[in-house]
C-alpha cells in the first residue's frame, strides 16, 4: 500500500551525468565510478533521461534549480544578480537591478591584483557599512543598498525608475587587469538603451565611490599593516532584473519545501522561492565537502518538510576542471550520500529522486544541454528493468523522458501529494 | 576532448522510415535494406525518435524542412508557393501570393492531354518572356512576374492589394480534363473571401493570357511541325502566400548554413531562408542518383559551413510508388552514402544527424506522421546501447524523443555551439 501523504526528496550530484571519457576506457565518469547504492537505487526503482530545459540546453545552475522548483526559467529569468543578493541576505523587490560583488586588491596603477582580496576574512561589515553611510541618500534618484557576506562576497542592489538590467560587468575576471567600465550590454534592445546607460553609469559611479570609501578605511589600513591585501574596491558583476516569483508553497497547493544545497546562487533561490535554505556543518562545496553530514540533514528533517532539494556541489568542480578522477571521486561522495539515506530514510512514505541538474562533461569542461540520467525509488514508485545508473541504461527506464518542470508533479504523484484532474 | 567550433550535419533519407511490409516478412524497409554503415552509426552513437511536428501529423517536404532548420510550419507556413517560386529564381516579398507552374499542352477542345508538355526542353524562356510583355502593365493593378524553371516548371507571383492565397488550384492534376476554375478554397474565412475571389479572378484571366500568348507562339508552332506536344497554358497551383521567415543565421547565433537537397521545393525553402543552396553533378533525385557525389559534396563543404543539411530523396519515391524492393534499394543508396562520409569527414570536429524529414511507408504510399528514427554521431555525442538503425531500435536511444524543431539546438549542443543559459 503507497503511502499517500509522502515525502519527498530531489537529490542531485550537481553535473553529475557525462559523456564518454577516454582515459576512461569509453566510459562515463558515473560508469567508471563505484556506486553501488546507486545501482541499488536503479534496481529498485524507476529511471529515465531529463533534459532541464529542453533537449540541447545547456542551463546554469540557477535557470536548472528555477525549472526543478517549478518556475519557467524562459520567461522568469533575468540574471543571477537577484538570487546572488538574496543568498547575501539583501531584500530584493520586482523591478530592482542586482549584482553579485567581490571585495578585491587594486594596485596603486588601479590594476587588480587579488580578485578576492586574498580571502578577506574579516572587516568587511565595517567596509560595507561605510560605502552605505556615503550612498544613503541615495545617486541620482536611486536607491542603494550593499551588504557584505562571507569573506570577499558582497552583493548590490539599485531601486528606482528607468534601470535595466542589461549591463556588462565590472569584474573582468581576471588579474592584472582595471575594472572593466559598465556598458550597456550588446544584446540590449534599443527601446531600453537609454535606461541599460543610466543604470551602467550608476555602477560606475557606484565603483568609484566604493574605491574611495575603502581606499582610507581603517580596515584596509590595518590589512596593509599586517602584509594582507586590502579590500579596496568592490566589482559588480553578474547583473539581473528581479522579478515576481510566487513562492514554492503557492506553486505546490501548500506543499511546504527546503534546500540542503552548497551553492550560494542556488541558496538564493531558494529564499527567493521562499523555501527554507538549511545550513549543514561539514558541507564546504568542495571535493572535501562532509556528504553523509549532507545526507543525515536530508534524512533528519524529511519529517519536517514535503520537499527536500540536495545538491552535493563536488561532481561539477571536476568536470569544469576536466578532471575525470576529481569527478569519479565526487560521483562516489554522492553514492555515499544515497547510501546513508537507503539505511535512515522510512521509504514507505518517502519518494527520492536522485539526478543532476545538467551534465558537465570532463571533455567539455563546462555545462551541455545533454540528457542527464534520473532515478526514481521509494513510496509509490513502479520498478522497471534498469539495474544500474548511468547515463546509457537510464535511457530505457520506465519514466521516459523528462524535462526539470516535470519532475515535482512525477514526485507528487509517487507521494500521493496530487489531486485527480477530472472525475 | 570534444571540439569546441564543431561542425554539423543533419542527413536525411527522405521518407525513409515506414511501417512492417508483410511482402519483407514484416520487416520495415530500412530493416530488409542492408545498412552496415547506418548501423555502424547505431552502434557508435546515440539514437531517438523523431515526429518532426509532433505525433500523427504527416508534413510536408517543405513543412518539415521548415521546423528542422528553425521555423514554425504552424504559425509561419502559408503554402508551398513561394518556396517553389524562389526556387526557380522568382523574387518573393512578404505578402506576394505565389504558385508553382506546369507548361502543359491543351487539345483543341481545351482539354489537357499532357501536364509536362512532353518534357519541354527549350524554349519556355521565350514563351515566358512572351507572356511577361503581356502582362507588364498588370493585372488590375497588380504586378505579375512569370519564370520558366528547368523542364515544364515555371511559377508564378502576384503582387498588390488585397489578394488572398487561399485559392484552389488550376493544374486538375490529371489528364483528359480542362484546367480548373480557380475558386477561392473551402476554408477560406469570411473576412478573406472577397480577397481569395479576387486573387482567383486574377488567375484565371492569367491562364486565359497564357493559352492566347502561347497558342500562337512561334516556340509552339515549331514544336507541331516536329510533331511534339505544343506548350500552349501554364497551369497554377499551389499557391501560398509569402512571409518574411528570419534567414538561418540570423535564428542560429550567425551560424552559416547550406543545403544538399534535390527537390525543387526543399532547395526554394533553403533559398528563402537564406542558405547556400549547393549544386551537385549527378544528383537526379530520382532512384540512378549519385549518392557518393552528394555524399562528397557534403564533405567538401563541411570546412565552409557550420549547418550543412542535405537530403537524398530516392526513399521517398519507393514509399510513394508503394514498391518495397525500390525503397529498399534507395535506402541502401544512402547507406554507400553515409559510408563514405564515415570514411572522410573529421569526427573529432564534425555531429551528424543521420534521420528523415517523415515516414513515407509503402503500406500507406504518402507520408505518414509515424516517428521517424534518428541517430546522432561525431564531436560531443555520447554513444548509447543501440547497435542497429531502424524504427524499432531507436526507441530506446539514447537522446530520447524529439521534435524537428529539437535537432538543430541538438546537434548545437553537441558541436560546442551554443551558449550557457544562466550561470
Amino acid at each position: 500500500m503507497s503511502h499517500h501523504d509522502g515525502k519527498m526528496i530531489l537529490f542531485l550530484g550537481d553535473g553529475m551525468g557525462g559523456r564518454d571519457v577516454p582515459s576512461l576506457g569509453g566510459r562515463t565518469c558515473l560508469e567508471a565510478a563505484d556506486t553501488p547504492c546507486l545501482d541499488t537505487v536503479a534496481r529498485l526503482g524507476a529511471s529515465g533521461m531529463m533534459y532541464l530545459a529542453g533537449p540541447g540546453v545547456p542551463v546554469g545552475s540557477d535557470t536548472a534549480h528555477m525549472t526543478l522548483v517549478g518556475y519557467d526559467p524562459f520567461t522568469q529569468y533575468r540574471g543571477r544578480g537577484p538570487f546572488e543578493a538574496r543568498g547575501v541576505g539583501l531584500e530584493v523587490r520586482p523591478g530592482d537591478v542586482a549584482f553579485r560583488c567581490n571585495f578585491s586588491t587594486l594596485d596603486d596603477e588601479g590594476r587588480i591584483t587579488d580578485r578576492r582580496a586574498g580571502h578577506i576574512k574579516s572587516g568587511t561589515a565595517e567596509l560595507a557599512a561605510a560605502l552605505m553611510e556615503r550612498c544613503k541618500g541615495g545617486l541620482d534618484g536611486v536607491q542603494v543598498f550593499f551588504k557584505a557576506s562571507v569573506e570577499h562576497r558582497a552583493a548590490l542592489v539599485l531601486r528606482g525608475e528607468g534601470l535595466d538590467y542589461r549591463v556588462t560587468d565590472v569584474d573582468p575576471h581576471d588579474v592584472g587587469l582595471a575594472p572593466a567600465v559598465c556598458r550597456p550590454a550588446p544584446d540590449v534592445p534599443d527601446e531600453a538603451r537609454a535606461a541599460a546607460q543610466k543604470t551602467a553609469d550608476l555602477v560606475n559611479r557606484f565603483v568609484e565611490i566604493a574605491r574611495e570609501v575603502f581606499g582610507g578605511h581603517e580596515v584596509n589600513r590595518e590589512r596593509r599593516e599586517k602584509g594582507l591585501p586590502p579590500a579596496n574596491v568592490a566589482l559588480p558583476r553578474g547583473a539581473g532584473e528581479a522579478v515576481h516569483l510566487k513562492p514554492f508553497a503557492e506553486i505546490h497547493d501548500g506543499l511546504s519545501g527546503a534546500m540542503i544545497v552548497e551553492v550560494d546562487l542556488v541558496r538564493g533561490l531558494g529564499l527567493y522561492a521562499g523555501m527554507d535554505v538549511l545550513d549543514v556543518d561539514g558541507a564546504t562545496g568542495g571535493a572535501d565537502t562532509d556528504e553523509i553530514a549532507i545526507a543525515r540533514a536530508v534524512a533528519d528533517n524529511t519529517g519536517r518538510y514535503d520537499v527536500i532539494l540536495c545538491n552535493i556541489k563536488a561532481p561539477d568542480l571536476g568536470g569544469h576542471d576536466s578532471d575525470a578522477r576529481a569527478k569519479v571521486r565526487a560521483i562516489e561522495k554522492v553514492d555515499h550520500a544515497i547510501g546513508f539515506l537507503l539505511d535512515t530514510v522510512n521509504w514507505g512514505s518517502t519518494t527520492i529522486m536522485v539526478g543532476a541538474d545538467h551534465c558537465t562533461p570532463v571533455s567539455a569542461g563546462d555545462h551541455t544541454g545533454d540528457a542527464v540520467p534520473v532515478v526514481f525509488y521509494g513510496n509509490g514508485v513502479r520498478r522497471d528493468l534498469v539495474e544500474v545508473y548511468c547515463e546509457r541504461t537510464a535511457a530505457s527506464g520506465g519514466v521516459g523522458q523528462l524535462t526539470g518542470a516535470q519532475v515535482v508533479p512525477l514526485l507528487r504523484n509517487f507521494a500521493g501529494r496530487v489531486t485527480k484532474f477530472g472525475a
